[in-house]
């Protein structure tokens, strides 16, 4: 099958609703390129360009992309196999009201530091820096609510997680007809915390493939992304304690399916390995995962 | 030099305090074998042993071990060499009002499970899983208040943190003359965040070399961990968010330091490599570091 590209220019959101129109219809298993712009939709082109505030439309989301077959209970699981920058900067930026330290009177709010492509690194003030992409929003329809793509919520969107990248795997709940994909706000590289509110902003080209789970062997209320050693869940709330729990509790369920355990020896076990990581401490809702490494977990959705 | 052991039987304490007596001195640069018990005092030898409260003496440190020269201003150097299990089972434990999810009506508290060390694993219902000891606790003499072993704060403490194993090197401040390090509550296996609210509790004897950093090249106000591969800054505060901001002050300190960046560009720099990550969310006050990869910093106490 000829891998189809869904642009920017063929559709994007800046909200994640119920009732999204597709962009494009996926066949069950197709494998598609989504090509995505930078977090700040290209503003940001020098160091002296600066943002006041958060632009309510901001993260644009390439799709939604439709995939056939997919509907309400089911689980989309999409393959990401290659992120690559398509553009020769990248920009980080700080703005008032945003970021872990924004109450800090040392660090400058606005500023913007634009951060060129060197081949496969960026450079940060004469520091060469790898670039491993990262998908910051991805996310499918929700149930009920909507959430601008600023937000991350049990649909995705705004999950700023560093295992968003080539060569893992994300599984979001199915909760539209459609499922209805879109990512977008990538970063040529981004710590875990996101801290200052931003990574390396820039737009990218994403290899994905798209396939529908029909009948989990589990149920999905939150996304999931599996990589090279480790499945892990992924929740955003208010605090990070409350995201801890939900990341925990939904390891502690897979554990409880994978062993016939009940909640309290899956909670003991989850305690010993693998444990609590940090996506992103900055936007409206923050994001932990919890990690349960692979010698421990098969697949719990039975298509491996 | 021969290599003295500090046992239990030789000292330790409940409560780390600012005016600690050494229960043995060390010469500066001196190799020592400390031997902990469990963080439970050979409570719980058996499934059916539970415990309905968290002791007001718990986590046993062994030691204070005073080095000879530290003084206020100095940074401890602590390389931690090897780490033991020195029994033939470990224990993990639920206790009422204790623990991430202390409020989950499914999970059962209190609530005991022994694990039965074979060869270089545990065995945890039918599951194996490779011994990888963490010290839980491990620190110094506080500037000014006193905290139980139960407590980390700037001095150190329960950081439960599972950096703190064989191959890495504890930095601390010097708050009081000598020091005065102690350390136990060691795990043959500890995930991320401790959620359950232990790991798997165990004995162990702890090959550490002590070294007095004076003069120090930057200043340390709170822990730091080196491992392979990166420097990691130790912060404990009532949330994860608050540990999360001074973990992360603390990275960006050492950025400025490393090349004269100003702290808005250390702080863009700190969100671009990485990055948080969680210690534990379980005790009194809870622990996060900030992770700076070795490339992209030198040992700042000028040291290696």
């Amino acid at each position: 099958m000829t891998r189809t590209t869904v642009s920017h220019a063929d559709g994007h959101i800046y909200e994640f609703t119920p009732g999204l129109e597709a962009a494009y219809t996926a066949a069950d298993g197709e494998s598609l390129t989504v090509e995505t712009v930078d977090s700040l939709d290209g503003a940001i082109q020098e160091n002296a360009a600066r943002l006041e505030t958060i632009p309510d439309e901001v993260n644009a989301a390439t799709g939604p992309v439709a995939v056939a077959g997919a509907t309400p209970g089911d689980v989309l699981r999409v393959d990401i196999e290659d992120v690559r920058v398509n553009e020769q900067r990248g920009r980080v930026v700080t703005v008032p009201r945003f970021g872990l330290l924004q109450d800090d009177p040392d660090i400058e709010h606005p500023s913007t530091y634009i951060t060129p492509v060197d081949g496969d690194t960026i450079e940060f003030e004469g520091v060469s820096v790898p670039i491993r992409p990262v998908i910051g929003t991805i996310g499918v329809a929700p149930a009920a609510d909507s959430y601008t793509t600023l937000t991350s919520h049990d649909h995705g969107g705004n999950l700023d997680t560093t295992d968003m990248t080539a060569g893992t795997t994300a599984y979001f709940p199915v909760f539209q007809e459609g499922a209805m994909l879109a990512m977008g706000d990538s970063k040529a590289a981004m710590a875990d915390g996101e801290m200052c509110g931003t990574g390396v902003e820039i737009g990218t080209d994403i290899d994905v493939t798209v396939e529908v789970v029909s009948e989990p062997a589990v149920s999905l209320e939150r996304p999931m992304v599996e990589t090279e050693t480790a499945w892990k869940t992924v929740a955003s709330a208010e605090t990070m304690e409350v995201a801890a729990k939900l990341a925990n509790r939904d390891a502690i369920a897979l554990l409880e399916d994978e062993y016939g355990w009940d909640a309290t020896k899956a909670y003991m076990f989850s305690s010993l390995v693998g444990g609590l990581e940090i996506s992103q401490v900055v936007d409206p809702l923050v994001t932990v995962r919890n990690a349960i490494p692979k010698p421990y977990l098969d697949d719990p959705f039975g298509v491996a």
